[in-house]
């Protein structure tokens, strides 16, 4: 579909569903995140689809697919597009099925929420708030992202340092699926069948509605914590994480000069200092006060739970809006995904990139433990650099999820997800799902018609 | 004060306070539950205090304290006496300040209550649930139990799973205590200020009331699941421990034969099977049970929370309640307490002691960590085999908390605790405090007058 397409044909094929086949709009549609990596701006600018559509229902789904089939049209799914990865970018031009009119929540009660994929999380979260309850995790894009696109294209955020991954068990509980067959079907998946789609860009079937545990909805009250020792405000983060009477969201390490970055709190943080951005539960200040002195941190902002509701929450300097900030500054930063084996490692790379490139972690449990990711900052300077940066990261025990391809295998768990693949093969016979990101799929390819 | 006292002049200077006189009730307001331990047994049978005192306000402690060091009476602190260290049996005779009738709600909101010493965990933990909240940590003995009693003499419990020690920052707000000097003090411990009387058995100063954390209150469903093979019972705790996205409260792994000691729920459970005691969210029972299947287990007896409220919980078949019920079944049985390092050396002196000693595990958070702490049944023979048996234990990295010794610096900690020494210096110069537990002050006693 990548030749010259009459949007206007096409548009008549989805009779009494909202279209999207103005140029520039179908250009915005088309896009993600992408641009925070140079070598993604590269393999993905220009990729656009040829028609937007905006379905109100499951119905209207079920119609849609249903025609892509028929007419054998290559459909990428997407939310807000707030991913990084290119996962929301057609690669072959198609429908662009755009699901932010699917708001609806189906059911709401202590624990758990069922909603359409298009809700926003900050709606959804508010939602729920209202009955004494909160999403799990969410992402520092909370306010515009999607839940679907979350599912589908994210693994963890903030709140994962009590409740670890999108991909443990509890984390998702259902999703409903409209699979790409000649018939279309509506297949619900349960249990540990949810990670059949989870995390897999929609490459195989289109979530509609998904069901999600809730957690009780603390009063989070927000802090800045600066050191002027840079490992010292990464063991603080460690122990933080590790006390288990202390409550909290989110640890968000930066080195300096990152803080300078943070156009709206940078006057508030010591200058040359490292700094540590934390939720915790409001009625364990007092407990957070004794470890921050234990390690000769300073409280330099702080916000209540009720002020923290007002202006800009902490949350927009983490996980990826950290890089979002130092991009508006200099847009040579680019970044990386890492898993440090410990502390010490943490130490040894910094010392040794100097300042190609800035630590920022992210304190999260996987599997248990209190662990230190990052999202490190990165000059780029050009593709084969950073592919040197990886492996000397890899070499020495660092865990990377590449975020400069759009490949999905190649991206966090290096490994072919047979059981996604599996899925594929049934939902999406005819490999219409956003072709090209599900590099095990496309190897492998099974006849077409 | 061992000798022949006057009970009737005593109960005179206690002028307007309760007082208790009769000598059974005196006999049984003197005990604990020290029987678990034959050894301690033979240390304490007979230990009977003078007179019993039941304040109703902090005003007739006071009166009570200035009275005490007047007359130079030794004073042993208890609540219900469910203790297992001889914690409160006075070594001196004396008074034995029973505070089972200071059970007042100061204050109750969301996240913390404030409440006198003497009220019991099930009446506290059932006022916060009201408001949808309860205790971050319960002791199984918690229908009985008091407050000041578990802070006094406990360490974790029911609920260590999610929120770790009573020690850790953040588990204990707030004490107050009175001190035992001429003129006694009504003194405020705050943050890291409550670990001079924290686990200090009542050795260094009166503990009035407490501000204590709440957490969230979760609808907890009870499971059993039965097991054919007790390492992967192990294994399945550890990895249900480590399960970020799935919600518990008690994870306790019980070796056969221990579960055919459970007279109640017996019949529930496969013969010849090792089984896992389980408190779980509710909702989160579709994710549970997934693991349960990836470790071949069995659920054979499930309660919903609702279910759960009525009749025995398994709460009472968790922690110290084990040893109840294997000394029911056979009063040769005693216990020890112990964190093992790793499954594998569960493993190994389960291999080594055979019969002798029965794997009970309770699976808690340390640090940040999911740990196996164990409280092992130990058949006895004699305090030497039982000296043996712990050093055996020592002498392959497996930490034993001793409990065959009423010395306070014998059991968990293994070490003088200086600020707690140091805060008996102040509050309690005439050494009246439950005399003989705190061995670092009665090698270094200072002249009592």
């Amino acid at each position: 579909m990548n030749t010259k397409v009459n949007t206007q044909a096409l548009a008549s094929l989805f009779d009494g569903i909202e279209t999207v086949t103005q140029s520039d709009r179908l250009a915005k549609i088309s896009e993600d995140y992408f641009r925070f990596s140079p070598i993604l701006t590269t393999l993905l600018e220009g990729k656009r689809g040829d028609i937007g559509l905006l379905p109100e229902s499951e119905v209207e789904i079920i119609q849609i697919a249903k025609i892509c089939v028929q007419q054998r049209l290559p459909i990428t799914v997407r939310g807000s597009g707030t991913g990084n990865y290119g996962q929301a970018v057609p690669l072959q031009g198609g429908v662009i099925l755009d699901l932010s009119k699917m708001q609806k929540i189906k059911w709401l009660k202590p624990g758990a929420v069922c909603a359409e994929a298009g809700i926003k999380l900050a709606a959804l979260d508010r939602e729920a708030q209202a009955i004494g309850w909160e999403l799990r995790m969410v992402p520092s894009t909370v306010r515009t992202a999607t839940i679907g696109g979350f599912i589908a294209g994210g693994s963890a955020g903030i709140g994962s340092i009590l409740y670890g991954q999108l991909r443990d068990r509890g984390n998702l509980r259902a999703v409903r699926v409209v699979s790409l067959e000649d018939q279309p079907q509506v297949i619900e998946l349960r249990g540990d069948q949810v990670q059949k789609v989870n995390h897999a860009y929609g490459t195989n079937g289109i979530i509609t509605s998904l069901e999600l545990p809730l957690a009780p909805a603390y009063a989070w009250a927000e802090c800045v914590v600066a050191f002027a020792d840079f490992r010292i405000a990464c063991e603080f983060g460690q122990a933080l994480g590790e006390s288990d009477g202390i409550i909290k969201k989110m640890i968000s390490v930066h080195q300096h000069p990152i803080p300078t970055f943070f156009a709206a709190i940078r006057a508030f943080i010591p200058s040359q200092s490292d700094c540590v951005l934390v939720l915790v539960q409001e009625s364990d200040l007092e407990a957070f006060s004794a470890l921050v002195q234990q390690f000769n941190g300073e409280v330099c902002y702080q916000k209540s739970a009720e002020e923290a509701k007002k202006g800009a929450s902490l949350v927009e300097y983490s996980w990826n809006h950290t890089t979002l900030h130092a991009r508006n500054a200099d847009s040579n930063w680019t970044y990386l995904q890492s898993l440090f084996p410990s502390l010490d490692s943490v130490q040894e790379m910094s010392d040794y990139f100097g300042d190609e490139i800035l630590i920022h972690l992210e304190f999260v449990r996987i599997n248990g433990k209190v662990s230190p990711t990052a999202i490190q900052l990165v000059r780029f300077t050009t593709a084969e650099r950073m592919a040197e940066i990886i492996k000397i990261h890899e070499d020495r025990g660092v865990a990377i999820a590449n975020p400069h391809t759009y490949i999905l295998e190649e991206g966090g768990m290096k490994a072919i997800n047979h059981s996604q693949l599996e899925f594929k093969r049934q939902v999406d016979p005819y490999g219409l799902m956003n072709p090209g990101k599900m590099s095990s799929w496309e190897e492998n390819l099974i006849p077409k018609n």
